[in-house]
């Protein structure tokens, strides 16, 4: 008799084709499933484990991730996310190519996980170009050309910059688009454009990207999927009446359900599990769910070896305690159940923890001189108290001595220090419903541009905490009364921290208390202040080259010329 | 206003997602969907097209297949089938591979034709191993190796041998899946598994191979599909009771429609189309059967370019007449109307037409020596009068001046010449319930190994037919009376027609009526002839080796030693 190396006897076992639980024993042999039958008797196993009353499902497989999301490195993020049955994961390391460019992403895309981590080749770094913002490392044609070599790589990852997408001149990620297909003219091209629809749909489409991960509307759903599009569904986008258009069109081949962005301090609760609950609360049958975060997830990448239990597939399972509340037994991951492991630390070139190159902030630098005098009307960014949208507001100023007096106004003056070493920028916005309170925040996770970003209501408390920063060669801190608060370091390019991630959850939990006690109102303080420097996102937002209107790409000034200028 | 191709107005469109026809406007740009609407106001088109009361369907693609089983060259079967609607295929050359090797393999796959057509490496060529047939060519680890690098090549064609595939000792087959997935993990792996189940299905699988195509059963359908197979629905497995299981349990996702060989004088009738009324007819509603012949095979095989009417996707589609008897109207391929196109010759280099180098057949080729006396019991291939599966009998013949006095017996006398040059190999066999006139039939179209085979009941009809096919460089010849009937030219590798097709049609329906006359009784005679010599088709078979159990893969010899000799 055949002797295999285990044997899972009695356990529910969720098959993909029937959509369905079914009782059944599942036998495996190395790192794949074996067979599977009512019972199996014409087999030895080395072990024998009895699964009677739970739940196997395939491993969970997610598509659309960021791992600088949870401001970590590959090997912490694969030790956190297993526990939560998370087995595969498709990343875009857009943020370390910001910084590091390809070296960044080679070092990523090279480290040693249990976690299966495949790639996408970011197709926007920068996220706009190097006229609007000063970046570590740029994507071009060169490093697609050499990532698409790479076995790692599953995908081109998400296309942000619909007007180049369409533009009648060649733009260069139309280039990029052209040597993706000629090299490989069936790897997915993932997108991302929210509020596009009807011709403009159509146009994105057509110029090759079939997926988009933004948040969707019941309409968006409907009419990107039957255009052709693979959604990505994450948690912003699991709303009642979005998960009825999915039900209610059988859609269920043609979704994924994603994660996208997961903080850090938010990781130890959950990952795509969660989603995978919230989308079950909102009235997602258990099986459709389990289908969309397994199956379909891995038939859009093309990983045909894995997101189902079935002969010669990968034995990546999760085990459910019970299935109403997704409660996990235990996870295995090729066979092995997962026991957790030591953390072993990862180390990278001595270069990505010295990636912080300008001055340390000095107090003339928050000095906003003009050559006005009496009153200037000058661009607010206003803050929202939900996402990270912001409105474009107009104040008057009061200029004394040649300097526009910004700490009388109530509002807090944010400043980018350009931090590559390439041209020692220093842009300046000011900002709305940020800070009420003396002090300040810097950090050097601003997206996507990731330079040194200050924000502050006092002079002093703005150095301290920039220098800091600067110091700690990247991260967070909070200064109050020209005192640290709170401080979380992200060592590693200035954007990810390489040690224990519950030191760092603990450390981003103190920092946004911090944030809240100067008076930060959001319901994601830290999301909210990294992505007032992002210029793709709506609709005003700061790089180390200036103010952004973010729908025209056009550079504006601090001060407005004519109050109704811009109708601002 | 943007201006492009072409618009076509008010036609029923199949939308792939929602799996049902809407009224939409469809507008092309270059060889590619631009943009569904319900009515196009906004582009304005170079030429505009009233499809009111028409149906418009994807381009029906077809994923396993071989050229060769039609017997003719790249271009002409492009030209032949592309009006019946099909767009694209993925051809296994196996055939061709089997006379000239990766040479002629690639030859095929050089071809410039208006079809899309992809291909599957073989992965079976010889279909069994040296020791038992010659052939002109071999597919082994360096073959596979280049093949992988070719952009054209979509899969690992069918897997046949289900003992060399889980055998303990590596074999050939296992090191072609262990390169094939070192070089490229996810590449689609075919198969061919008929009546295997169970643990020995579940082997077959999880050795890699995770697609079938060969006849099934409702219980065969249940059991892949549930572990993980996609199947290949070809014409012998659509019965009223597969289609059932097929939409009891809503497979939709895990079939597709496929045509595997049509013959080339059935070519003209039709194709893929056929195989999809056929289906239709069985029950299988036309939306689905659309959606199983155009979206499943495109995504069986990551051609995610095409399979749907859809923005950015290949503008491959059919305009149907009608929906109820799937009547075409026209073809559009890459958003061009297919008008058909003049023959243009598809010349190959000079030895493909010099492929048949054996001896011609002499008078004493047929002459049946034996040391024995009296009579002599001898293994008979037993001819079905339908399929091409055979049975084995035993019949005594009568022994004169050493000779078995075979011409006696009412049987026919089949002879089998090595003809690649490489050993001069003749084999005989005796075949029962073939021929019953005096003549003989001749072809080099033998699966796999294409070696010369020759079957009569006069040995001077067998003494021409022999030699006139040798002439031609291969092909069928018939004759009766010592006169050739009738004849069908096979100059490409002794297997395929470079000539019109309708000639050779028409040559090959004038065969089929010749053997009719000689009295062979089978629903594809040619088919029936043909596939004497295939070894891995129940249950007796003969190579130029000699005769062949096909099931222990054991030589036989044509005297039994002992009446009671394996039941025979």
């Amino acid at each position: 008799m055949k002797c295999i190396d285990l044997i899972l006897r009695n356990g529910k076992v969720y098959n993909t084709f029937l959509q369905r639980f079914e009782e059944k024993d599942i036998a495996i042999l190395e790192d794949k499933f074996y067979y599977l039958a009512e019972q199996i008797t014409s087999l030895e196993a080395r072990e024998e484990i009895d699964c009677t009353g739970q739940y196997i499902i395939p491993g969970l497989i997610d598509i659309h991730m960021h791992i600088e999301s949870s401001m970590t490195v590959p090997k912490e993020f694969s030790r956190m996310v297993i526990p939560h049955g998370v087995t595969t994961v498709v990343a875009d390391p857009h943020e370390i190519a910001n910084v590091l460019g390809i070296k960044g992403i080679e070092t990523f895309i090279s480290s040693e996980t249990s976690l299966d981590i495949f790639y996408g080749i970011p197709s926007s770094v920068p996220s706009t170009c190097e006229v609007l913002e000063t970046t570590g490392g740029s994507i071009g044609i060169e490093e697609v050309h050499r990532l698409l070599e790479n076995p790692r790589v599953m995908c081109l990852g998400e296309v942000m910059n619909f007007k180049d997408l369409v533009a009648q001149e060649e733009t260069l990620i139309q280039k990029i688009i052209k040597v993706t297909k000629e090299k490989n003219r069936f790897l997915p091209i993932e997108g991302h454009c929210p509020k596009i629809s009807g011709l403009e749909l159509a146009q994105f489409i057509y110029a090759g990207v079939d997926a988009d991960h933004t948040q969707q509307t019941p309409d968006s759903i409907y009419e990107k999927i039957t255009n052709g599009m693979f959604l990505e569904i994450q948690r912003k986008s699991l709303t009642k009446e979005n998960v009825e258009v999915l039900i209610n069109n059988n859609f269920y081949e043609y979704f994924a359900l994603v994660t996208d962005d997961v903080m850090a301090d938010h990781l130890k609760e959950g990952h795509l599990n969660e989603i995978i609950k919230q989308a079950i609360a909102l009235g997602l049958p258990v099986e459709k769910a389990i289908y969309c975060s397994t199956y379909t997830p891995a038939r859009r990448m093309h990983l045909n070896d894995r997101g189902l239990i079935a002969p010669g597939k990968l034995a990546d399972f999760v085990i459910l305690e019970s299935l109403e509340d997704f409660k996990i037994e235990s996870v295995y991951k090729r066979g092995k159940k997962y026991e957790g492991e030591c953390r072993s630390p990862q180390v990278f070139p001595e270069a990505f923890y010295h990636t912080v190159q300008c001055k340390g902030a000095e107090l003339q630098d928050f000095i906003l001189k003009t050559d006005k005098t009496g009153k200037v009307w000058c661009r607010v960014i206003q803050i929202q108290p939900k996402g990270t949208f912001t409105k474009t507001i107009k104040k008057q100023l009061t200029i004394r001595e040649g300097r526009i007096q910004w700490e009388e106004s109530g509002l807090a003056l944010l400043a980018i220090y350009e931090r590559y070493g390439k041209n020692g920028n220093i842009a300046y916005a000011l900002v709305d419903g940020a800070i009420t309170e003396k002090g300040a925040i810097a950090t050097t996770w601003a997206h996507d541009h990731h330079n040194l970003m200050v924000m502050g209501t006092s002079p002093k408390d703005m150095v301290l905490a920039q220098q800091e920063v600067l110091k700690m060669q990247g991260g967070y801190v909070v200064t109050k009364n020209e005192i640290v608060r709170a401080r979380a370091v992200l060592n590693v390019g200035g954007i990810v921290n390489d040690g224990p991630l519950e030191v760092l959850a603990e450390d981003l939990g103190a920092v946004r208390q911090a944030m809240r006690v100067l008076g930060y109102t959001h319901d994601n303080e830290i999301m909210s202040f990294s992505t007032l420097s992002l210029p793709v996102s709506p609709e005003i937002k700061v790089t180390d080259h200036g103010l952004i209107d973010t729908k025209t790409q056009n550079l504006l000034s601090l001060e407005v010329e004519e109050l109704n200028e811009d109708n601002c």
